[in-house]
């Protein structure tokens, strides 16, 4: 074994291998090859000796967050027009904004910050939405090419109900996904994904022929569902032949005929919820979004008992925060809102939600968000420069969950490389 | 009019007159003398030529922050132990850390640092509880005092059901409450305030001498009411002679005999929603605190209707976070939530509830957090390092509410004094 494929570093490790625990190393040394973890051992193993050892001392070591839908484009926007609920709030602002990305000079500078954003905030796996734009969403997977984190990258299509200026030509549509995605299917760390908006900006042309292309080069999906009342309502008289939204998708083939992420999830039938256990559509969990547009709040604890699997998503600019920790905060309060509601809702725990930020939105990228052997080494180090004497490493995890910043973060590894941000705060 | 008396601002102009509207004033000046506001204009008055301009350029200013409620003491206890509720969470974290306070030298460093991270979060303004401890709570009183912050500092009185490490003897709990809001008295900007720690912990004969207290010496009151349905349970069956919540501090004349804050009131009948209208007594909203305990949600709108006068409160521990920008994002939050669960309630807007943290709350101070003539000049200079291009000062207060730091708070002046802090972020 070539020792300048081995990294170690030590510190006080913490992750969740499944949601119910965190499991804690104290002074313990996590040692991967190749950017794939090898072990945690409290004495380093006679092989590894020799190999210098990264000592992060008494801070923590965890896993880097997972952000399952995000639209990167709207990153100028965060904060902005939410007075507005959905469908007001995509026309007042979004489209308008998304339009600016015909132009890839602009594309390039928003793209770059967003990268960086992401990076300082620790999180090192992506789902983005680009827009329309063939070469602005060539410049987003480059922007997180060149960040190195892993990404799913997916150019946006939509062809009806939209304004003109941001409607996509359905073969043109077709024709410009085909050529990005032939252009990025190889890469290892950013990949293309196939992305429709969401039912009612898709003509039944544009879904089928997404549909035949993830199929054809066995691609992944992403797109919207169940988000809002009045938006159920449309698909439904927009697509009167099928009898509810997420048959929509399935229909087309997105709908865990590959790899499917579906964001918000909030209003779904039983039938809907069994539908995705059994195709393993990931229900993608956007509180601030969801609070922020009065879309209601999903009930992950209703999904993960029914079998769905679920991961978070910080969905700016809906959302206005790309920051993971505070999306895991956001998701507790909202499952102890589920409570005060019905005494019988049982309220998620911090693990089980630092698992969906970790684990479990990981293995939408395979072996990602845990530091098992075989997982990725996608790691942060953590100071927390506000923390306490005197805590333990788990309370300290807490006390950065809630209160941390970026500027907690002073490290940050994804599949073994170390990645450096511009400025930490 | 001695000119060094006098303070120019220049920059974008931003406040609420009033709750349903943005008062935005662009590359104006706001003139104050002796830390009092004498007006807003957009050529600088004849009687004031000659006088140096701190221009701030295209920075917005904007009033500074009031909290309205929020526990000094448990600073150092923020994000942890959150899978508690209340009563549970009180007797395994919150009486263990401030029976720490018994040691005055631990008390200064975390008052110190209580009163930094205030001063760099914006809020100039605060109603804060300390512990039993007589001399600690002097060294509050002392580090909100060199900070120049605006304060009621509130000495707790609690003489029953609590463990006995942290159980006062009642008339040694008076004694100390009367020598303290002595010593304070007659100070400008920090000032005591009756602090019953709620009335479960109090007996009947503690209230009394602390209503007695607050008559006398003309004092206002804080205190917590109807957080959470275990405690209103509690209350009703410790007070069996009085038949609701409220009437108990009612009966001991502290509910509006004097100003009065109180906590949460998240669940009230309608009566005790009209005796708050009646006796003038302010509700302290107080969301993240709501939501980490799963005390349920103030109906915030109801409240306002009904004629109660209503403030915001970071309430930390039990909240997480002293940012008083992320206690309105949340209070919209919540109120959007509201109308999930009901159409017909009305979502609060952006301008409502920024008046609710300045004009709102202030007004517990006196002429505070507004910029009309006669008000304290207490602001704040926002850069707001992540805004986009080509916003309008309006967007751009939008965004450093949702996506602001510290950070972009980059002057702080209360009552006309500017106050530097040790480290911006």
């Amino acid at each position: 074994m070539e020792k300048d494929r081995i990294i170690i570093l030590k510190g006080h490790i913490i992750f969740t291998p499944e949601a119910q625990r965190f499991a804690i190393y104290e002074n313990s040394y996590l040692i991967a090859c190749d950017g794939v973890i090898c072990g945690i051992y409290d004495v380093i193993p006679e092989q590894y000796r020799g190999i210098p050892v990264c000592d992060y001392g008494e801070n923590l070591i965890i896993p880097g967050f997972v952000d399952l839908h995000t639209h990167a484009p709207q990153f100028n926007q965060r904060g902005l027009g939410l007075d507005y609920k959905l469908l007001e709030w995509l026309n007042e602002y979004t489209f308008k904004e998304e339009n600016k990305f015909s132009d890839p000079v602009y594309a390039a500078g928003v793209y770059d910050a967003f990268a960086e954003e992401l990076l300082r905030q620790g999180t090192t796996r992506v789902a983005a939405f680009a827009t329309i734009h063939r070469e602005s969403s060539r410049i987003l997977f480059q922007a997180l090419y060149r960040r190195g984190i892993g990404a799913y990258v997916g150019k946006v299509n939509m062809d009806t109900n939209c304004p003109d200026f941001i409607k996509e030509d359905t073969l043109l549509s077709l024709q410009d996904t085909e050529k990005l995605l032939q252009e990025w299917a190889g890469n290892g760390l950013v990949k293309p994904i196939i992305t429709p908006r969401f039912a009612p900006t898709s003509t039944r042309e544009l879904l089928k022929g997404l549909g035949e292309l993830a199929l054809t080069y066995q691609l992944p999906v992403q797109s919207h569902l169940s988000e809002n009342v009045n938006e159920i309502a449309w698909v439904e008289e927009l697509f009167p032949e099928i009898k509810e939204y997420h048959r929509v998708y399935q229909a087309y083939h997105l709908f865990g005929q590959t790899p499917t992420l579906m964001a918000h999830c909030v209003h779904l039938s039983d039938a809907a919820v069994q539908s995705m256990a059994e195709n393993g559509v990931v229900a993608v969990h956007c509180p601030d979004s969801n609070l922020n547009l009065t879309s209601g709040i999903m009930p992950v604890r209703k999904l993960l008992t029914a079998g769905v699997k679920v991961g978070l998503g910080s969905d700016i600019g809906a959302g206005h925060s790309l920051s993971m920790p505070q999306t895991v905060v956001k998701t507790i309060q909202l499952s102890k809102v589920m409570q005060v509601l019905d005494s019988q809702y049982e309220p998620l725990t911090l693990s089980e939600v630092f698992y969906l930020a970790t684990k479990g939105g990981g293995s939408f990228f395979g072996k990602v968000g845990s530091f098992e052997a075989g997982y990725s080494l996608d790691a942060l180090i953590i100071e927390n420069h506000s923390a306490v004497q005197g805590l333990s490493p788990l309370e300290r995890l807490q006390q950065f969950i809630y209160t941390g910043t970026a500027k907690d973060i002073t490290e940050r590894y994804i599949a073994g490389v170390r990645r450096a941000v511009f400025e930490a705060d």
